[in-house]
């Protein structure tokens, strides 16, 4: 079979393993980006919450103190992708609004909330009364709140494809097979092979493989299914202003539920989280304690339109951290960004950029060796 | 602009379109069939019940007689087809089993079985165990049922395009486009004109517009939206034989719901009544309702891939019952079949063939004029 050589081979088209391409490539390397589905997976299915702050959570202070480090770093690159592009990428600033139902769910948000604050994050505790001031067709059943002014959203399906674009207009070049391993040879990797036989020889791999990483590598990454809905005001309700303004999230009977508003109407409702290996089927359950809890948080969202519904797989580490770093002398690894890979995919580009310059991380990195959870 | 003629021009592609199509062209007539969608409406959203037994209720014995007559009628169109195609329609024989949750729905089920044994139709009161021998996976909060071993069930998207298959081998000819009215002049009706203003002139003009024929003709025909799930049985939880045999169906909280099992797995959920005009959304609230009604009846259907929502609108009448026959010299009416036009297509285009054919219909259509409810 044909070989075919570049600088840089990414394995993985997801919003990972496009932004290093893109990043890699501005910076002047040829670069080829392979992958089959062209990022059909987590990242399209994600709700794309930039929420450094509504996702802190005890036992995390390095993934808190990476995801807060994150965020300059996104909006510059949107800024640069939509300036390079002209397209937008559907950023907004409008926040996240924490909701608790009861004194149980109240309580834990005010231990979360004092938590937040002593790592330096800023949220501002919330009455019922004051939650359904921001947002009026919250649920009067909401019994308290607390703000994160300073989370954002992006449209991730924007994102990806003004990044892919952004990538293409750089000369990234884009290869549409099913990689079926790497090639290795003295301890070290040349670039991969595809489920057909062809190889792609590269000075440097990255592989970006989200929960498909493990197929190509020994690494401690497991798939979390989430399933996701896609929802839309009808415009006989908006007519008098928008029905949602911030991302809105609370516990609903112990289960995790989210609403994130888009421009144009679209509401994004999550997500489930189950691990059952590589299954990415929907369920009726899981579409069912979806359109429940959002009913709960939103009583209004019943006569929103029901547009699509979807699973991806999150994937995800035993610390719940990235893993990023170089593997061997032809290897760099970024993956398992879990539930923060859209937000992390900018400042994981510079730190890939800097791996494959030759150069170590920053102290933000220290956390995320990919060796750390080495067998033995 | 242009005008093409033939001897019968047929407004409407659904059911009742393509089955008086088929069996006019078949019987030797030259026909053309109008349609924008082709099909895409109540005809490919229902849940192809043939149930005249557990459909059959108080105030419409007319009608039950219709349905009645309709089933060998149905059946014998439906071996025809599949004779003439080699496709199959999914023709399915194994009755309908109606429960009931509480002392009310035991007791109005009871008033209704009570009625249709009157009526001459067959069905066989079960305690809630004997209802659990037949489907063993139903919710153990059944308390009784009646099982109607007569009512069949066809796969309505087979059915469509069988349908439509053998129309075309018969020599119907399909335009795709959308009809913006009658032709009509010296109160006679010469054929149809499309929004862009071709005309197609016919000597006889069959108007099977569904809940679309009042834009073309001042009749009382409303539509009536169903919304209805596509679930799917994975294959780990029917490899010990299949989940469900026969269409159940219930009144869950006053919504009647229904499962209709298919070959391959598939479980049709329905469905919706809403009064809302035109509107075809699928919403939060019906998928919601909808999903949780089927936990209630057949709890394992939470665990069920959901696979599609859609809405369609029924063409619903005053008495519930179809618009069948002559308008004038050039127009024959066959619409308003409300939820059941697939159970009554072969009948209505057995009826449409008669009346193109300068005959009159017989005593099981008197009920069904168009002109009953002509005001003033």
């Amino acid at each position: 079979m044909p070989a075919s050589d570049s600088d840089v081979l990414v394995v993985g088209g997801g919003v990972i393993g496009l932004a290093c391409a893109y990043r890699l490539a501005a910076e002047g390397a040829d670069v080829r980006l392979i992958d089959a589905s062209g990022a059909q997976g987590a990242s399209w299915a994600a709700a794309g919450m930039l929420a450094p702050i509504s996702e802190a959570t005890f036992g995390e202070a390095a993934l808190t103190r990476l995801t807060v480090a994150a965020v300059p770093r996104f909006t510059a690159l949107a800024a640069e992708l939509e300036a390079a592009t002209g397209s937008q990428v559907g950023l907004r600033r409008d926040g996240t609004l924490v909701v608790a139902f009861n004194s149980d769910d109240k309580a834990a948000l005010a231990r979360l909330s004092a938590f937040r604050s002593e790592a330096g994050l800023s949220s501002e505790p919330l009455t019922g009364r004051q939650a359904r001031e921001l947002e009026p067709y919250l649920a009067t059943s909401v019994r308290s709140g607390v703000f994160a002014a300073d989370d954002l959203s992006v449209n991730n399906r924007a994102y990806v494809t003004t990044l892919r674009a952004a990538a293409e207009a750089v000369g990234v070049a884009f290869v549409h097979e099913q990689v079926g391993g790497l090639l290795q040879s003295s301890a070290r990797t040349h670039g991969a092979v595809t489920v057909t036989g062809v190889t792609y020889e590269a000075a440097t791999t990255v592989l970006c493989a989200g929960s498909a990483t493990p197929k190509l590598l020994d690494v401690e990454v497991y798939p979390v299914k989430g399933q996701i809905l896609r929802l839309a005001v009808p415009e006989r309700l908006s007519a008098a202003g928008p029905v949602l303004t911030r991302t809105v999230r609370g516990l609903v009977r112990g289960s995790e539920v989210y609403l994130v508003p888009r421009a144009g109407g679209e509401i994004v409702l999550g997500a489930t989280s189950e691990q059952q290996g590589h299954d990415t089927t929907v369920t009726a359950g899981a579409v069912y304690e979806l359109l429940r809890n959002a009913y709960e948080l939103l009583p209004i969202s019943s006569e929103f339109a029901f547009v699509e519904a979807r699973a991806g797989l999150r994937p995800s580490t035993p610390d719940n951290g990235p893993l990023v770093g170089r593997v061997d002398d032809g290897l760099i690894l970024a993956t398992g960004h879990y539930r923060n890979g859209i937000l992390l995919s900018a400042i994981t580009s510079d730190a890939v950029h800097e791996l494959a310059a030759g150069r170590g991380l920053g102290p933000e990195w220290a956390a995320f060796e990919p060796t750390r959870f080495a067998r033995g």
